[in-house]
């Protein structure tokens, strides 16, 4: 007999589906279709060259150690220069504190696993980055969204929603995806002191922070922490979680993260990394090692942020240009998106459909909003189209915005 | 104030701890011990200049697409040719029934995460694979131990445990981890009716099939169980999910493994490695590919077989040398394990303190029986290690069994 697989199911096997957001891009993978809805490096500046050179120095110096099982926690060489690296902007820790993942998304699924219990509150800024919704929602938690404007998470109104008791608060203060937005360093203070205050550890993703494109360089929350907390005798122990990746600065592929921790969350999160895939490939690894020891990424950032930032500017001026005067977005001063917004009332799912028959293609806003609500909003890539298709694409959005916003207003005026 | 870590955690997360098996282990990484601990292959067998030539080709031919974000369940061309190698052990199945994980211990936790509730029975072979357990105890499975012998599983006893109504079966039928026993074809056949009879699927983990040093290849339990339920149109729809892996053909290193089940569970395993890390690293599985397209494995394997050959043989003849009479092994037809047994109360963690003072190490058999028992078993690795180490580490093995036998019975004549 055929098995009845669907009654096998775990309780929180049912509850998943494929989102709406994935059912819509299946549209944008045709090949004539300009699409800004991934969030996709700009693969022109892979350093295929210098990664080529690390594979075979790799394979000839360390392969049998490259091409093994490894510890768990990760390379130690590439930890201790995460290490090295995270001193750079002033935070303190060891390669005790870190952990290598399998990309950052694996990181919040080892957060999830770890903190969260079913019906447990994590506090988020609406709208937030949808991964860490998906990864969360497999360990059933519920979400506390606290409103964000252009300069990230309003934390005036964060009080509030740490006084229901959430597990943790999670934020992207740099940049964000899908926003664009970036967290003002007197909020960050506030930020840090609040979550003090009532005890609530801090879970801060960083992606984007080296892709800035103007205005000063920030301090991260975690400094913020180990600043507000005082000496810590070189061994972070604070209350904040910090992510970070290769994927923006290398290439995403590698499926190359990184986690900053106290040390006995590290701990925790190397036996929940055990269980699940046991360690990150040693071969990437080493050839990531290689590829950065010499300071080469520092080098490679200068490219992809001045390639990154003609392609913002060119989609801001083009916009300027082509949007109708209804439509709002964002000027992001790094990452990788924008934020358009559209009329009250006006559904950015209606408007892609139409875009994708004009071939241009984007992501609707409201899947970023946990609780609802953003459904006049759209995340738009600005990083992975050449500016030429940028030109082009930008120009079908304007025409389609234009036609609907007209077509609205005879539907108005016929009423 | 310091954050209070341990009192944010999840449930699952406070039943966490350090094996035993971990701690007993770090011993064995004084680099003048020699471990059968691990369960490593030889890096003597790792395809280092043909991995290398493969990576060069990808990056000239394929450089911005293998370094780039990939789909959920795996590169196409990598599947397919995974379909076709299935084919031809007669299991008729689509790239859509194949879904690539980030080494066979993912697909073990996707198995978990699908379809695991709390409190949730699992049938097992005693003794099991442990790294299936600590994936499952994740998420709170409880087991029903069946008894193994030389030819796995004992079946006839299987029945009894399928009346409790358990979520699934796992079993390794192939030169098992830990005990390299092989499951008969009569038991085989068996399995499958029995599965199909209540209703339970099987998961079938079979990382070492083509590891086979003497005898005939037997049919796989997801072939056994497709010819039991006839034809299929070429989709696979039936009762199992089989798990290999290129970590024992290739390197483990690069973290490769996949996934053959029917297409409905499929799409939930691509859901649930969507949320849990987005996708296996693009440019392993285009190396992959590309050191496996034209058949390289097929002759490589070839090399595996001797090498580990040469290895077993040697250590089955230094044990029937070196070892006192009381001790008894495995002669397993395959894979990277044998299993010792001791005399009744004689406890091998005891052992492998004494093991390690005269620098060999094992792995105690008890941890890998999840309902208690196997004090006085240990896993016995032949794979890593050159026949010159080999023959060392056993003597020293022999020397130290002779020394507690001997302890032993004077203890007992004094008493």
């Amino acid at each position: 007999m055929q098995t009845p697989w669907e009654y096998r199911y775990a309780h929180r096997t049912r509850k998943m589906g494929s989102s709406v957001i994935r059912e819509l891009l299946k549209f944008t993978e045709q090949p004539d279709i300009i699409s800004f809805a991934g969030g996709l490096p700009a693969p022109e500046v892979f350093p295929l060259k210098e990664f080529g050179e690390a594979c075979n120095t790799v394979l000839k110096e360390h392969g049998a150690q490259a091409l093994q099982y490894g510890t768990t926690e990760g390379y130690k060489p590439l930890r201790e220069m995460i290490a090295r690296h995270t001193g750079r902007y002033s935070v303190q820790v060891t390669a005790e504190n870190i952990m290598i993942t399998s990309g950052s998304q694996q990181a919040l699924d080892f957060i999830g696993r770890l903190f969260i219990n079913r019906g447990d509150y994590i506090v988020v800024e609406s709208p937030t980055y949808l991964g860490a919704l998906q990864a969360w929602n497999a360990y059933g938690a519920q979400y506390i969204s606290v409103r964000a404007d252009e300069n990230g998470m309003i934390v005036d109104e964060l009080e509030a929603a740490l006084r229901v008791g959430p597990k943790f608060i999670y934020v992207l203060p740099n940049f964000q995806n899908p926003s664009g937005s970036t967290l003002s360093l007197e909020r960050r203070r506030k930020l840090v002191e609040l979550a003090d205050k009532y005890g609530v550890p801090i879970v801060e993703d960083d992606p984007y922070g080296q892709l800035r494109y103007e205005g000063e360089h920030l301090p991260s929350v975690v400094y913020l922490d180990s600043q507000f907390r005082g000496p810590n005798g070189g061994h972070y122990s604070g209350n904040v979680i910090y992510l970070s990746t290769f994927s923006k600065l290398l290439a995403p592929g590698l499926r190359l993260a990184w986690v900053v921790a106290p040390s006995e969350v590290t701990r925790k999160l190397v036996m929940a990394k055990q269980a699940a895939d046991l360690h990150t490939s040693s071969f990437n690894q080493f050839v990531a090692y290689e590829v950065a020891k010499g300071g080469f990424l520092d080098e490679h950032v200068k490219l992809i942020r001045s390639t990154y930032k003609e392609r913002r500017d060119t989609m801001l001026e083009m916009m300027e240009e082509m949007f109708p005067p209804e439509v709002h977005w964002t000027k992001p001063h790094g990452g990788m998106f924008l934020w358009g917004i559209l009329p009250e009332g006006m559904d950015a799912a209606e408007v892609l459909k139409v875009a994708i028959e004009r071939k241009v293609a984007f992501v609707p806003g409201a899947a970023f909003h946990p609780n609802g609500g953003g459904e006049n909003t759209m995340r738009i890539n600005f990083s992975f189209s050449r500016p030429d298709v940028i030109r082009e694409g930008i120009t079908r959005m304007g025409v389609t915005l234009k036609e609907l916003l007209r077509k609205d207003e005879r539907v108005t005026i016929n009423e």
